[in-house]
């Protein structure tokens, strides 16, 4: 049993999300993760509520299983150790506005040419390059100018946020990815490369189907409440006590759904095929719920989970936390204090790998410079 | 110049979106993805509209640059194919329910006996294991029980569906993380590994604020249009001809836009923290509202940005598509047809990396069995 990431050192100057989510994961994965933070302050996050015993737990559930030191890059003493940091690293992540690291000698050109095989990876509001590079950003304004806020919400109403911050996370997921394929180059050409992930070209990627829609139909879709835009029957239903999921992705299961609520619409034009159907959308809707009004969402999710049906509730978090499922799969861990004590609670980590541990708990989110005698002994290797 | 994932050749089983979307990346980053396809009617989203000259721009947004063979996996000759192309790849990704791979013969454990060195990615709705493994999933169904749903849409009203398929592709791209990881740690061992992704794991990872308001106040938290629940101000205002928003993720920046907005806020101990402003956001809102509805959207725009508070317009998807930064990030490309000429649009590819070129146009997505005379040439190495 062995994590595949064993033996890989992050040196991590992420602060808030999209970073910090990156590393997150790697050290899931295994990675040492050593968090750079300013002195005084720290990351942002660990101001942000709610707090438990005076900590963040947003801050806990982002950072746990990492070390934190303090260092003023300004400063030439703590430069002198961060210097050794980089020696004994593999992997330099930073999230500062584009020109920061430069400006403090640390740069991608300057990093290359005295560690060639470290990977340097940056996510930033809008990347590197492009007339709006040093513009600030967080997760909400990439939202918003990504498109993915226009198409969510209930139609003709104002566009609402996506409740998770996807602007950040799916960011730091494709820093993560460009990272672990640098990692994996390196071990062919010795070198490493510059990852250059901007939290605005993220969300483009998210657009699939709004991007095709807009470019063949020449008009860009709005947002459509709790239906997908193409596939149907794929949206929320009512039951009699509440809403419930039904997603027929395609004619055989349709066919199905016809079969169980008997209603025998598979075989009309307007519903026989799924472009029709998306075209229909709303009186086969109507007619479904006809029906699904006159039992509740549990008998309806076991009769259709029964017939193959893919379906399901709509579930509050602390549903989600008890879930059987869920529960079962390890994805609710506990992260603890140093005495050992669960203190926070984090999502699991979603990469089931064989041969890997999948972990109950999770090591506590470092205090402020927590680990630096520690981490100043690996260095002098003590 | 050369792709990270130049040489590795991937056996593509999926179908829909999470898995082809895994393997779409994969594809910018340089492999060969093989696409297998059932006989007669391929990947369902060839039936997805928008259509474009018969063809699916859906499909051909999530599968350019794949190459097409269909093999029907229980007819003796396909296999035959079938497994000289396990012979030659590094990677078999599949999505089908958990055991129907066993039961055809290519489940984890035939495959790794037969090809140890083999990675083996599997994405289904619910995992491998756990009391719902083998229920059918949908990304809606994974939004709705997975708790995103209940903290998206306006306070007071149904929750609505995220309008960008998160439940497949955030799924995909932990499947991509996953493989990644597996072909690094190969290097070492020479081992494949198995990973095992969850639609519905992958949601609760999204949940990071979420969980922690859960856990430590003991109320799970709802939807909230579109502010978030831990920062403020960090929603979207009125201008006098529309919406935007405004992000101050901390109190120096908040400090900034008191002083732009000649609202003397930030001595004021309602709004002196993030806490406190999180507390009052309602109020934050009205006070800052009555001053940005006194200009308009560009004006605001121009001036926060001048000042270096994170904003920007709530853009639709042709807006998107124009964006002038997006457009100089390669974050909108070509998918070519067979004669070279632009077919379709599609999302860039957002992992930008040094030394790997950032091309502009797509190979086409295949026609159903496009390929096949191509692959089988390849496999007698002629």
């Amino acid at each position: 049993m062995s994590l595949p990431l064993a033996g890989i050192t992050i040196l991590d100057l992420t602060h808030v999300l999209a970073g910090p989510f990156c590393s997150l994961t790697l050290a899931d994965m295994g990675a040492k993760v050593i968090k750079v933070e300013r002195p005084g302050m720290g990351d942002d996050t660990r101001a942000f509520p709610p707090f438990k015993d005076g900590k963040s737990a947003y801050f806990a559930a982002i950072n746990h299983s990492k070390k934190s030191i303090a260092l003023d890059l300004k400063n030439d003493g703590d430069r002198a150790v961060f210097e050794r940091l980089l020696e004994r690293s593999d992997m330099l992540l930073e999230n500062n506005r584009p020109g920061v690291m430069d400006r403090l000698g640390y740069g991608w050109k300057a990093i290359h040419s005295a560690y060639p095989a470290m990977i340097y990876g940056s996510v930033s509001g809008f990347g590197q390059t492009g007339p709006d590079a040093k513009r600030p950003a967080y997760d909400m304004v990439v939202q918003a100018r990504g498109g993915v806020m226009s198409i969510t919400g209930e139609k003709g109403r104002e566009p609402v946020r996506v409740g998770a911050s996807i602007g950040d996370i799916v960011a730091g997921m494709y820093l993560c990815q460009g990272v672990l394929a640098a990692l994996l180059d390196r071990t062919k050409t010795g070198q490493g490369r510059r990852i250059d992930i901007s939290m605005l070209d993220a969300q483009v990627t998210l657009l699939e189907h709004a991007i095709a829609l807009t470019t063949v139909t020449g008009k860009a879709p709005g947002p459509i409440g709790s239906r997908h835009p193409s596939i149907a029957p794929f949206e929320t239903f009512h039951a009699s006590d509440g809403l419930f999921v039904i997603a027929c992705g395609n004619d055989v299961l349709f066919e199905k759904l016809c079969v169980l609520l008997s209603l025998p619409l598979s075989d009309s034009p307007r519903f026989a095929t799924n472009p029709e159907r998306v075209k229909n959308a709303r009186l086969l809707k109507r007619l479904i719920e006809a029906v699904t009004l006159d039992n509740t969402r549990a008998y309806w999710i076991a009769k259709m989970t029964a017939a193959g049906i893919p379906t399901g509730p709509i579930q509050s978090v602390d549903q989600v936390l008890r879930d059987p499922q869920i529960l079962a799969r390890n994805m609710v861990v506990d992260v603890l204090d140093k005495n050992g004590r669960a203190a926070f609670t984090a999502a699991g980590n979603p990469i089931k790998m064989s041969g890997a541990e999948d972990r109950t708990t999770r090591t506590p989110a470092p205090d402020l410079d927590g680990n630096r005698g520690e981490i100043l002994r690996w260095l002098d290797g003590t």
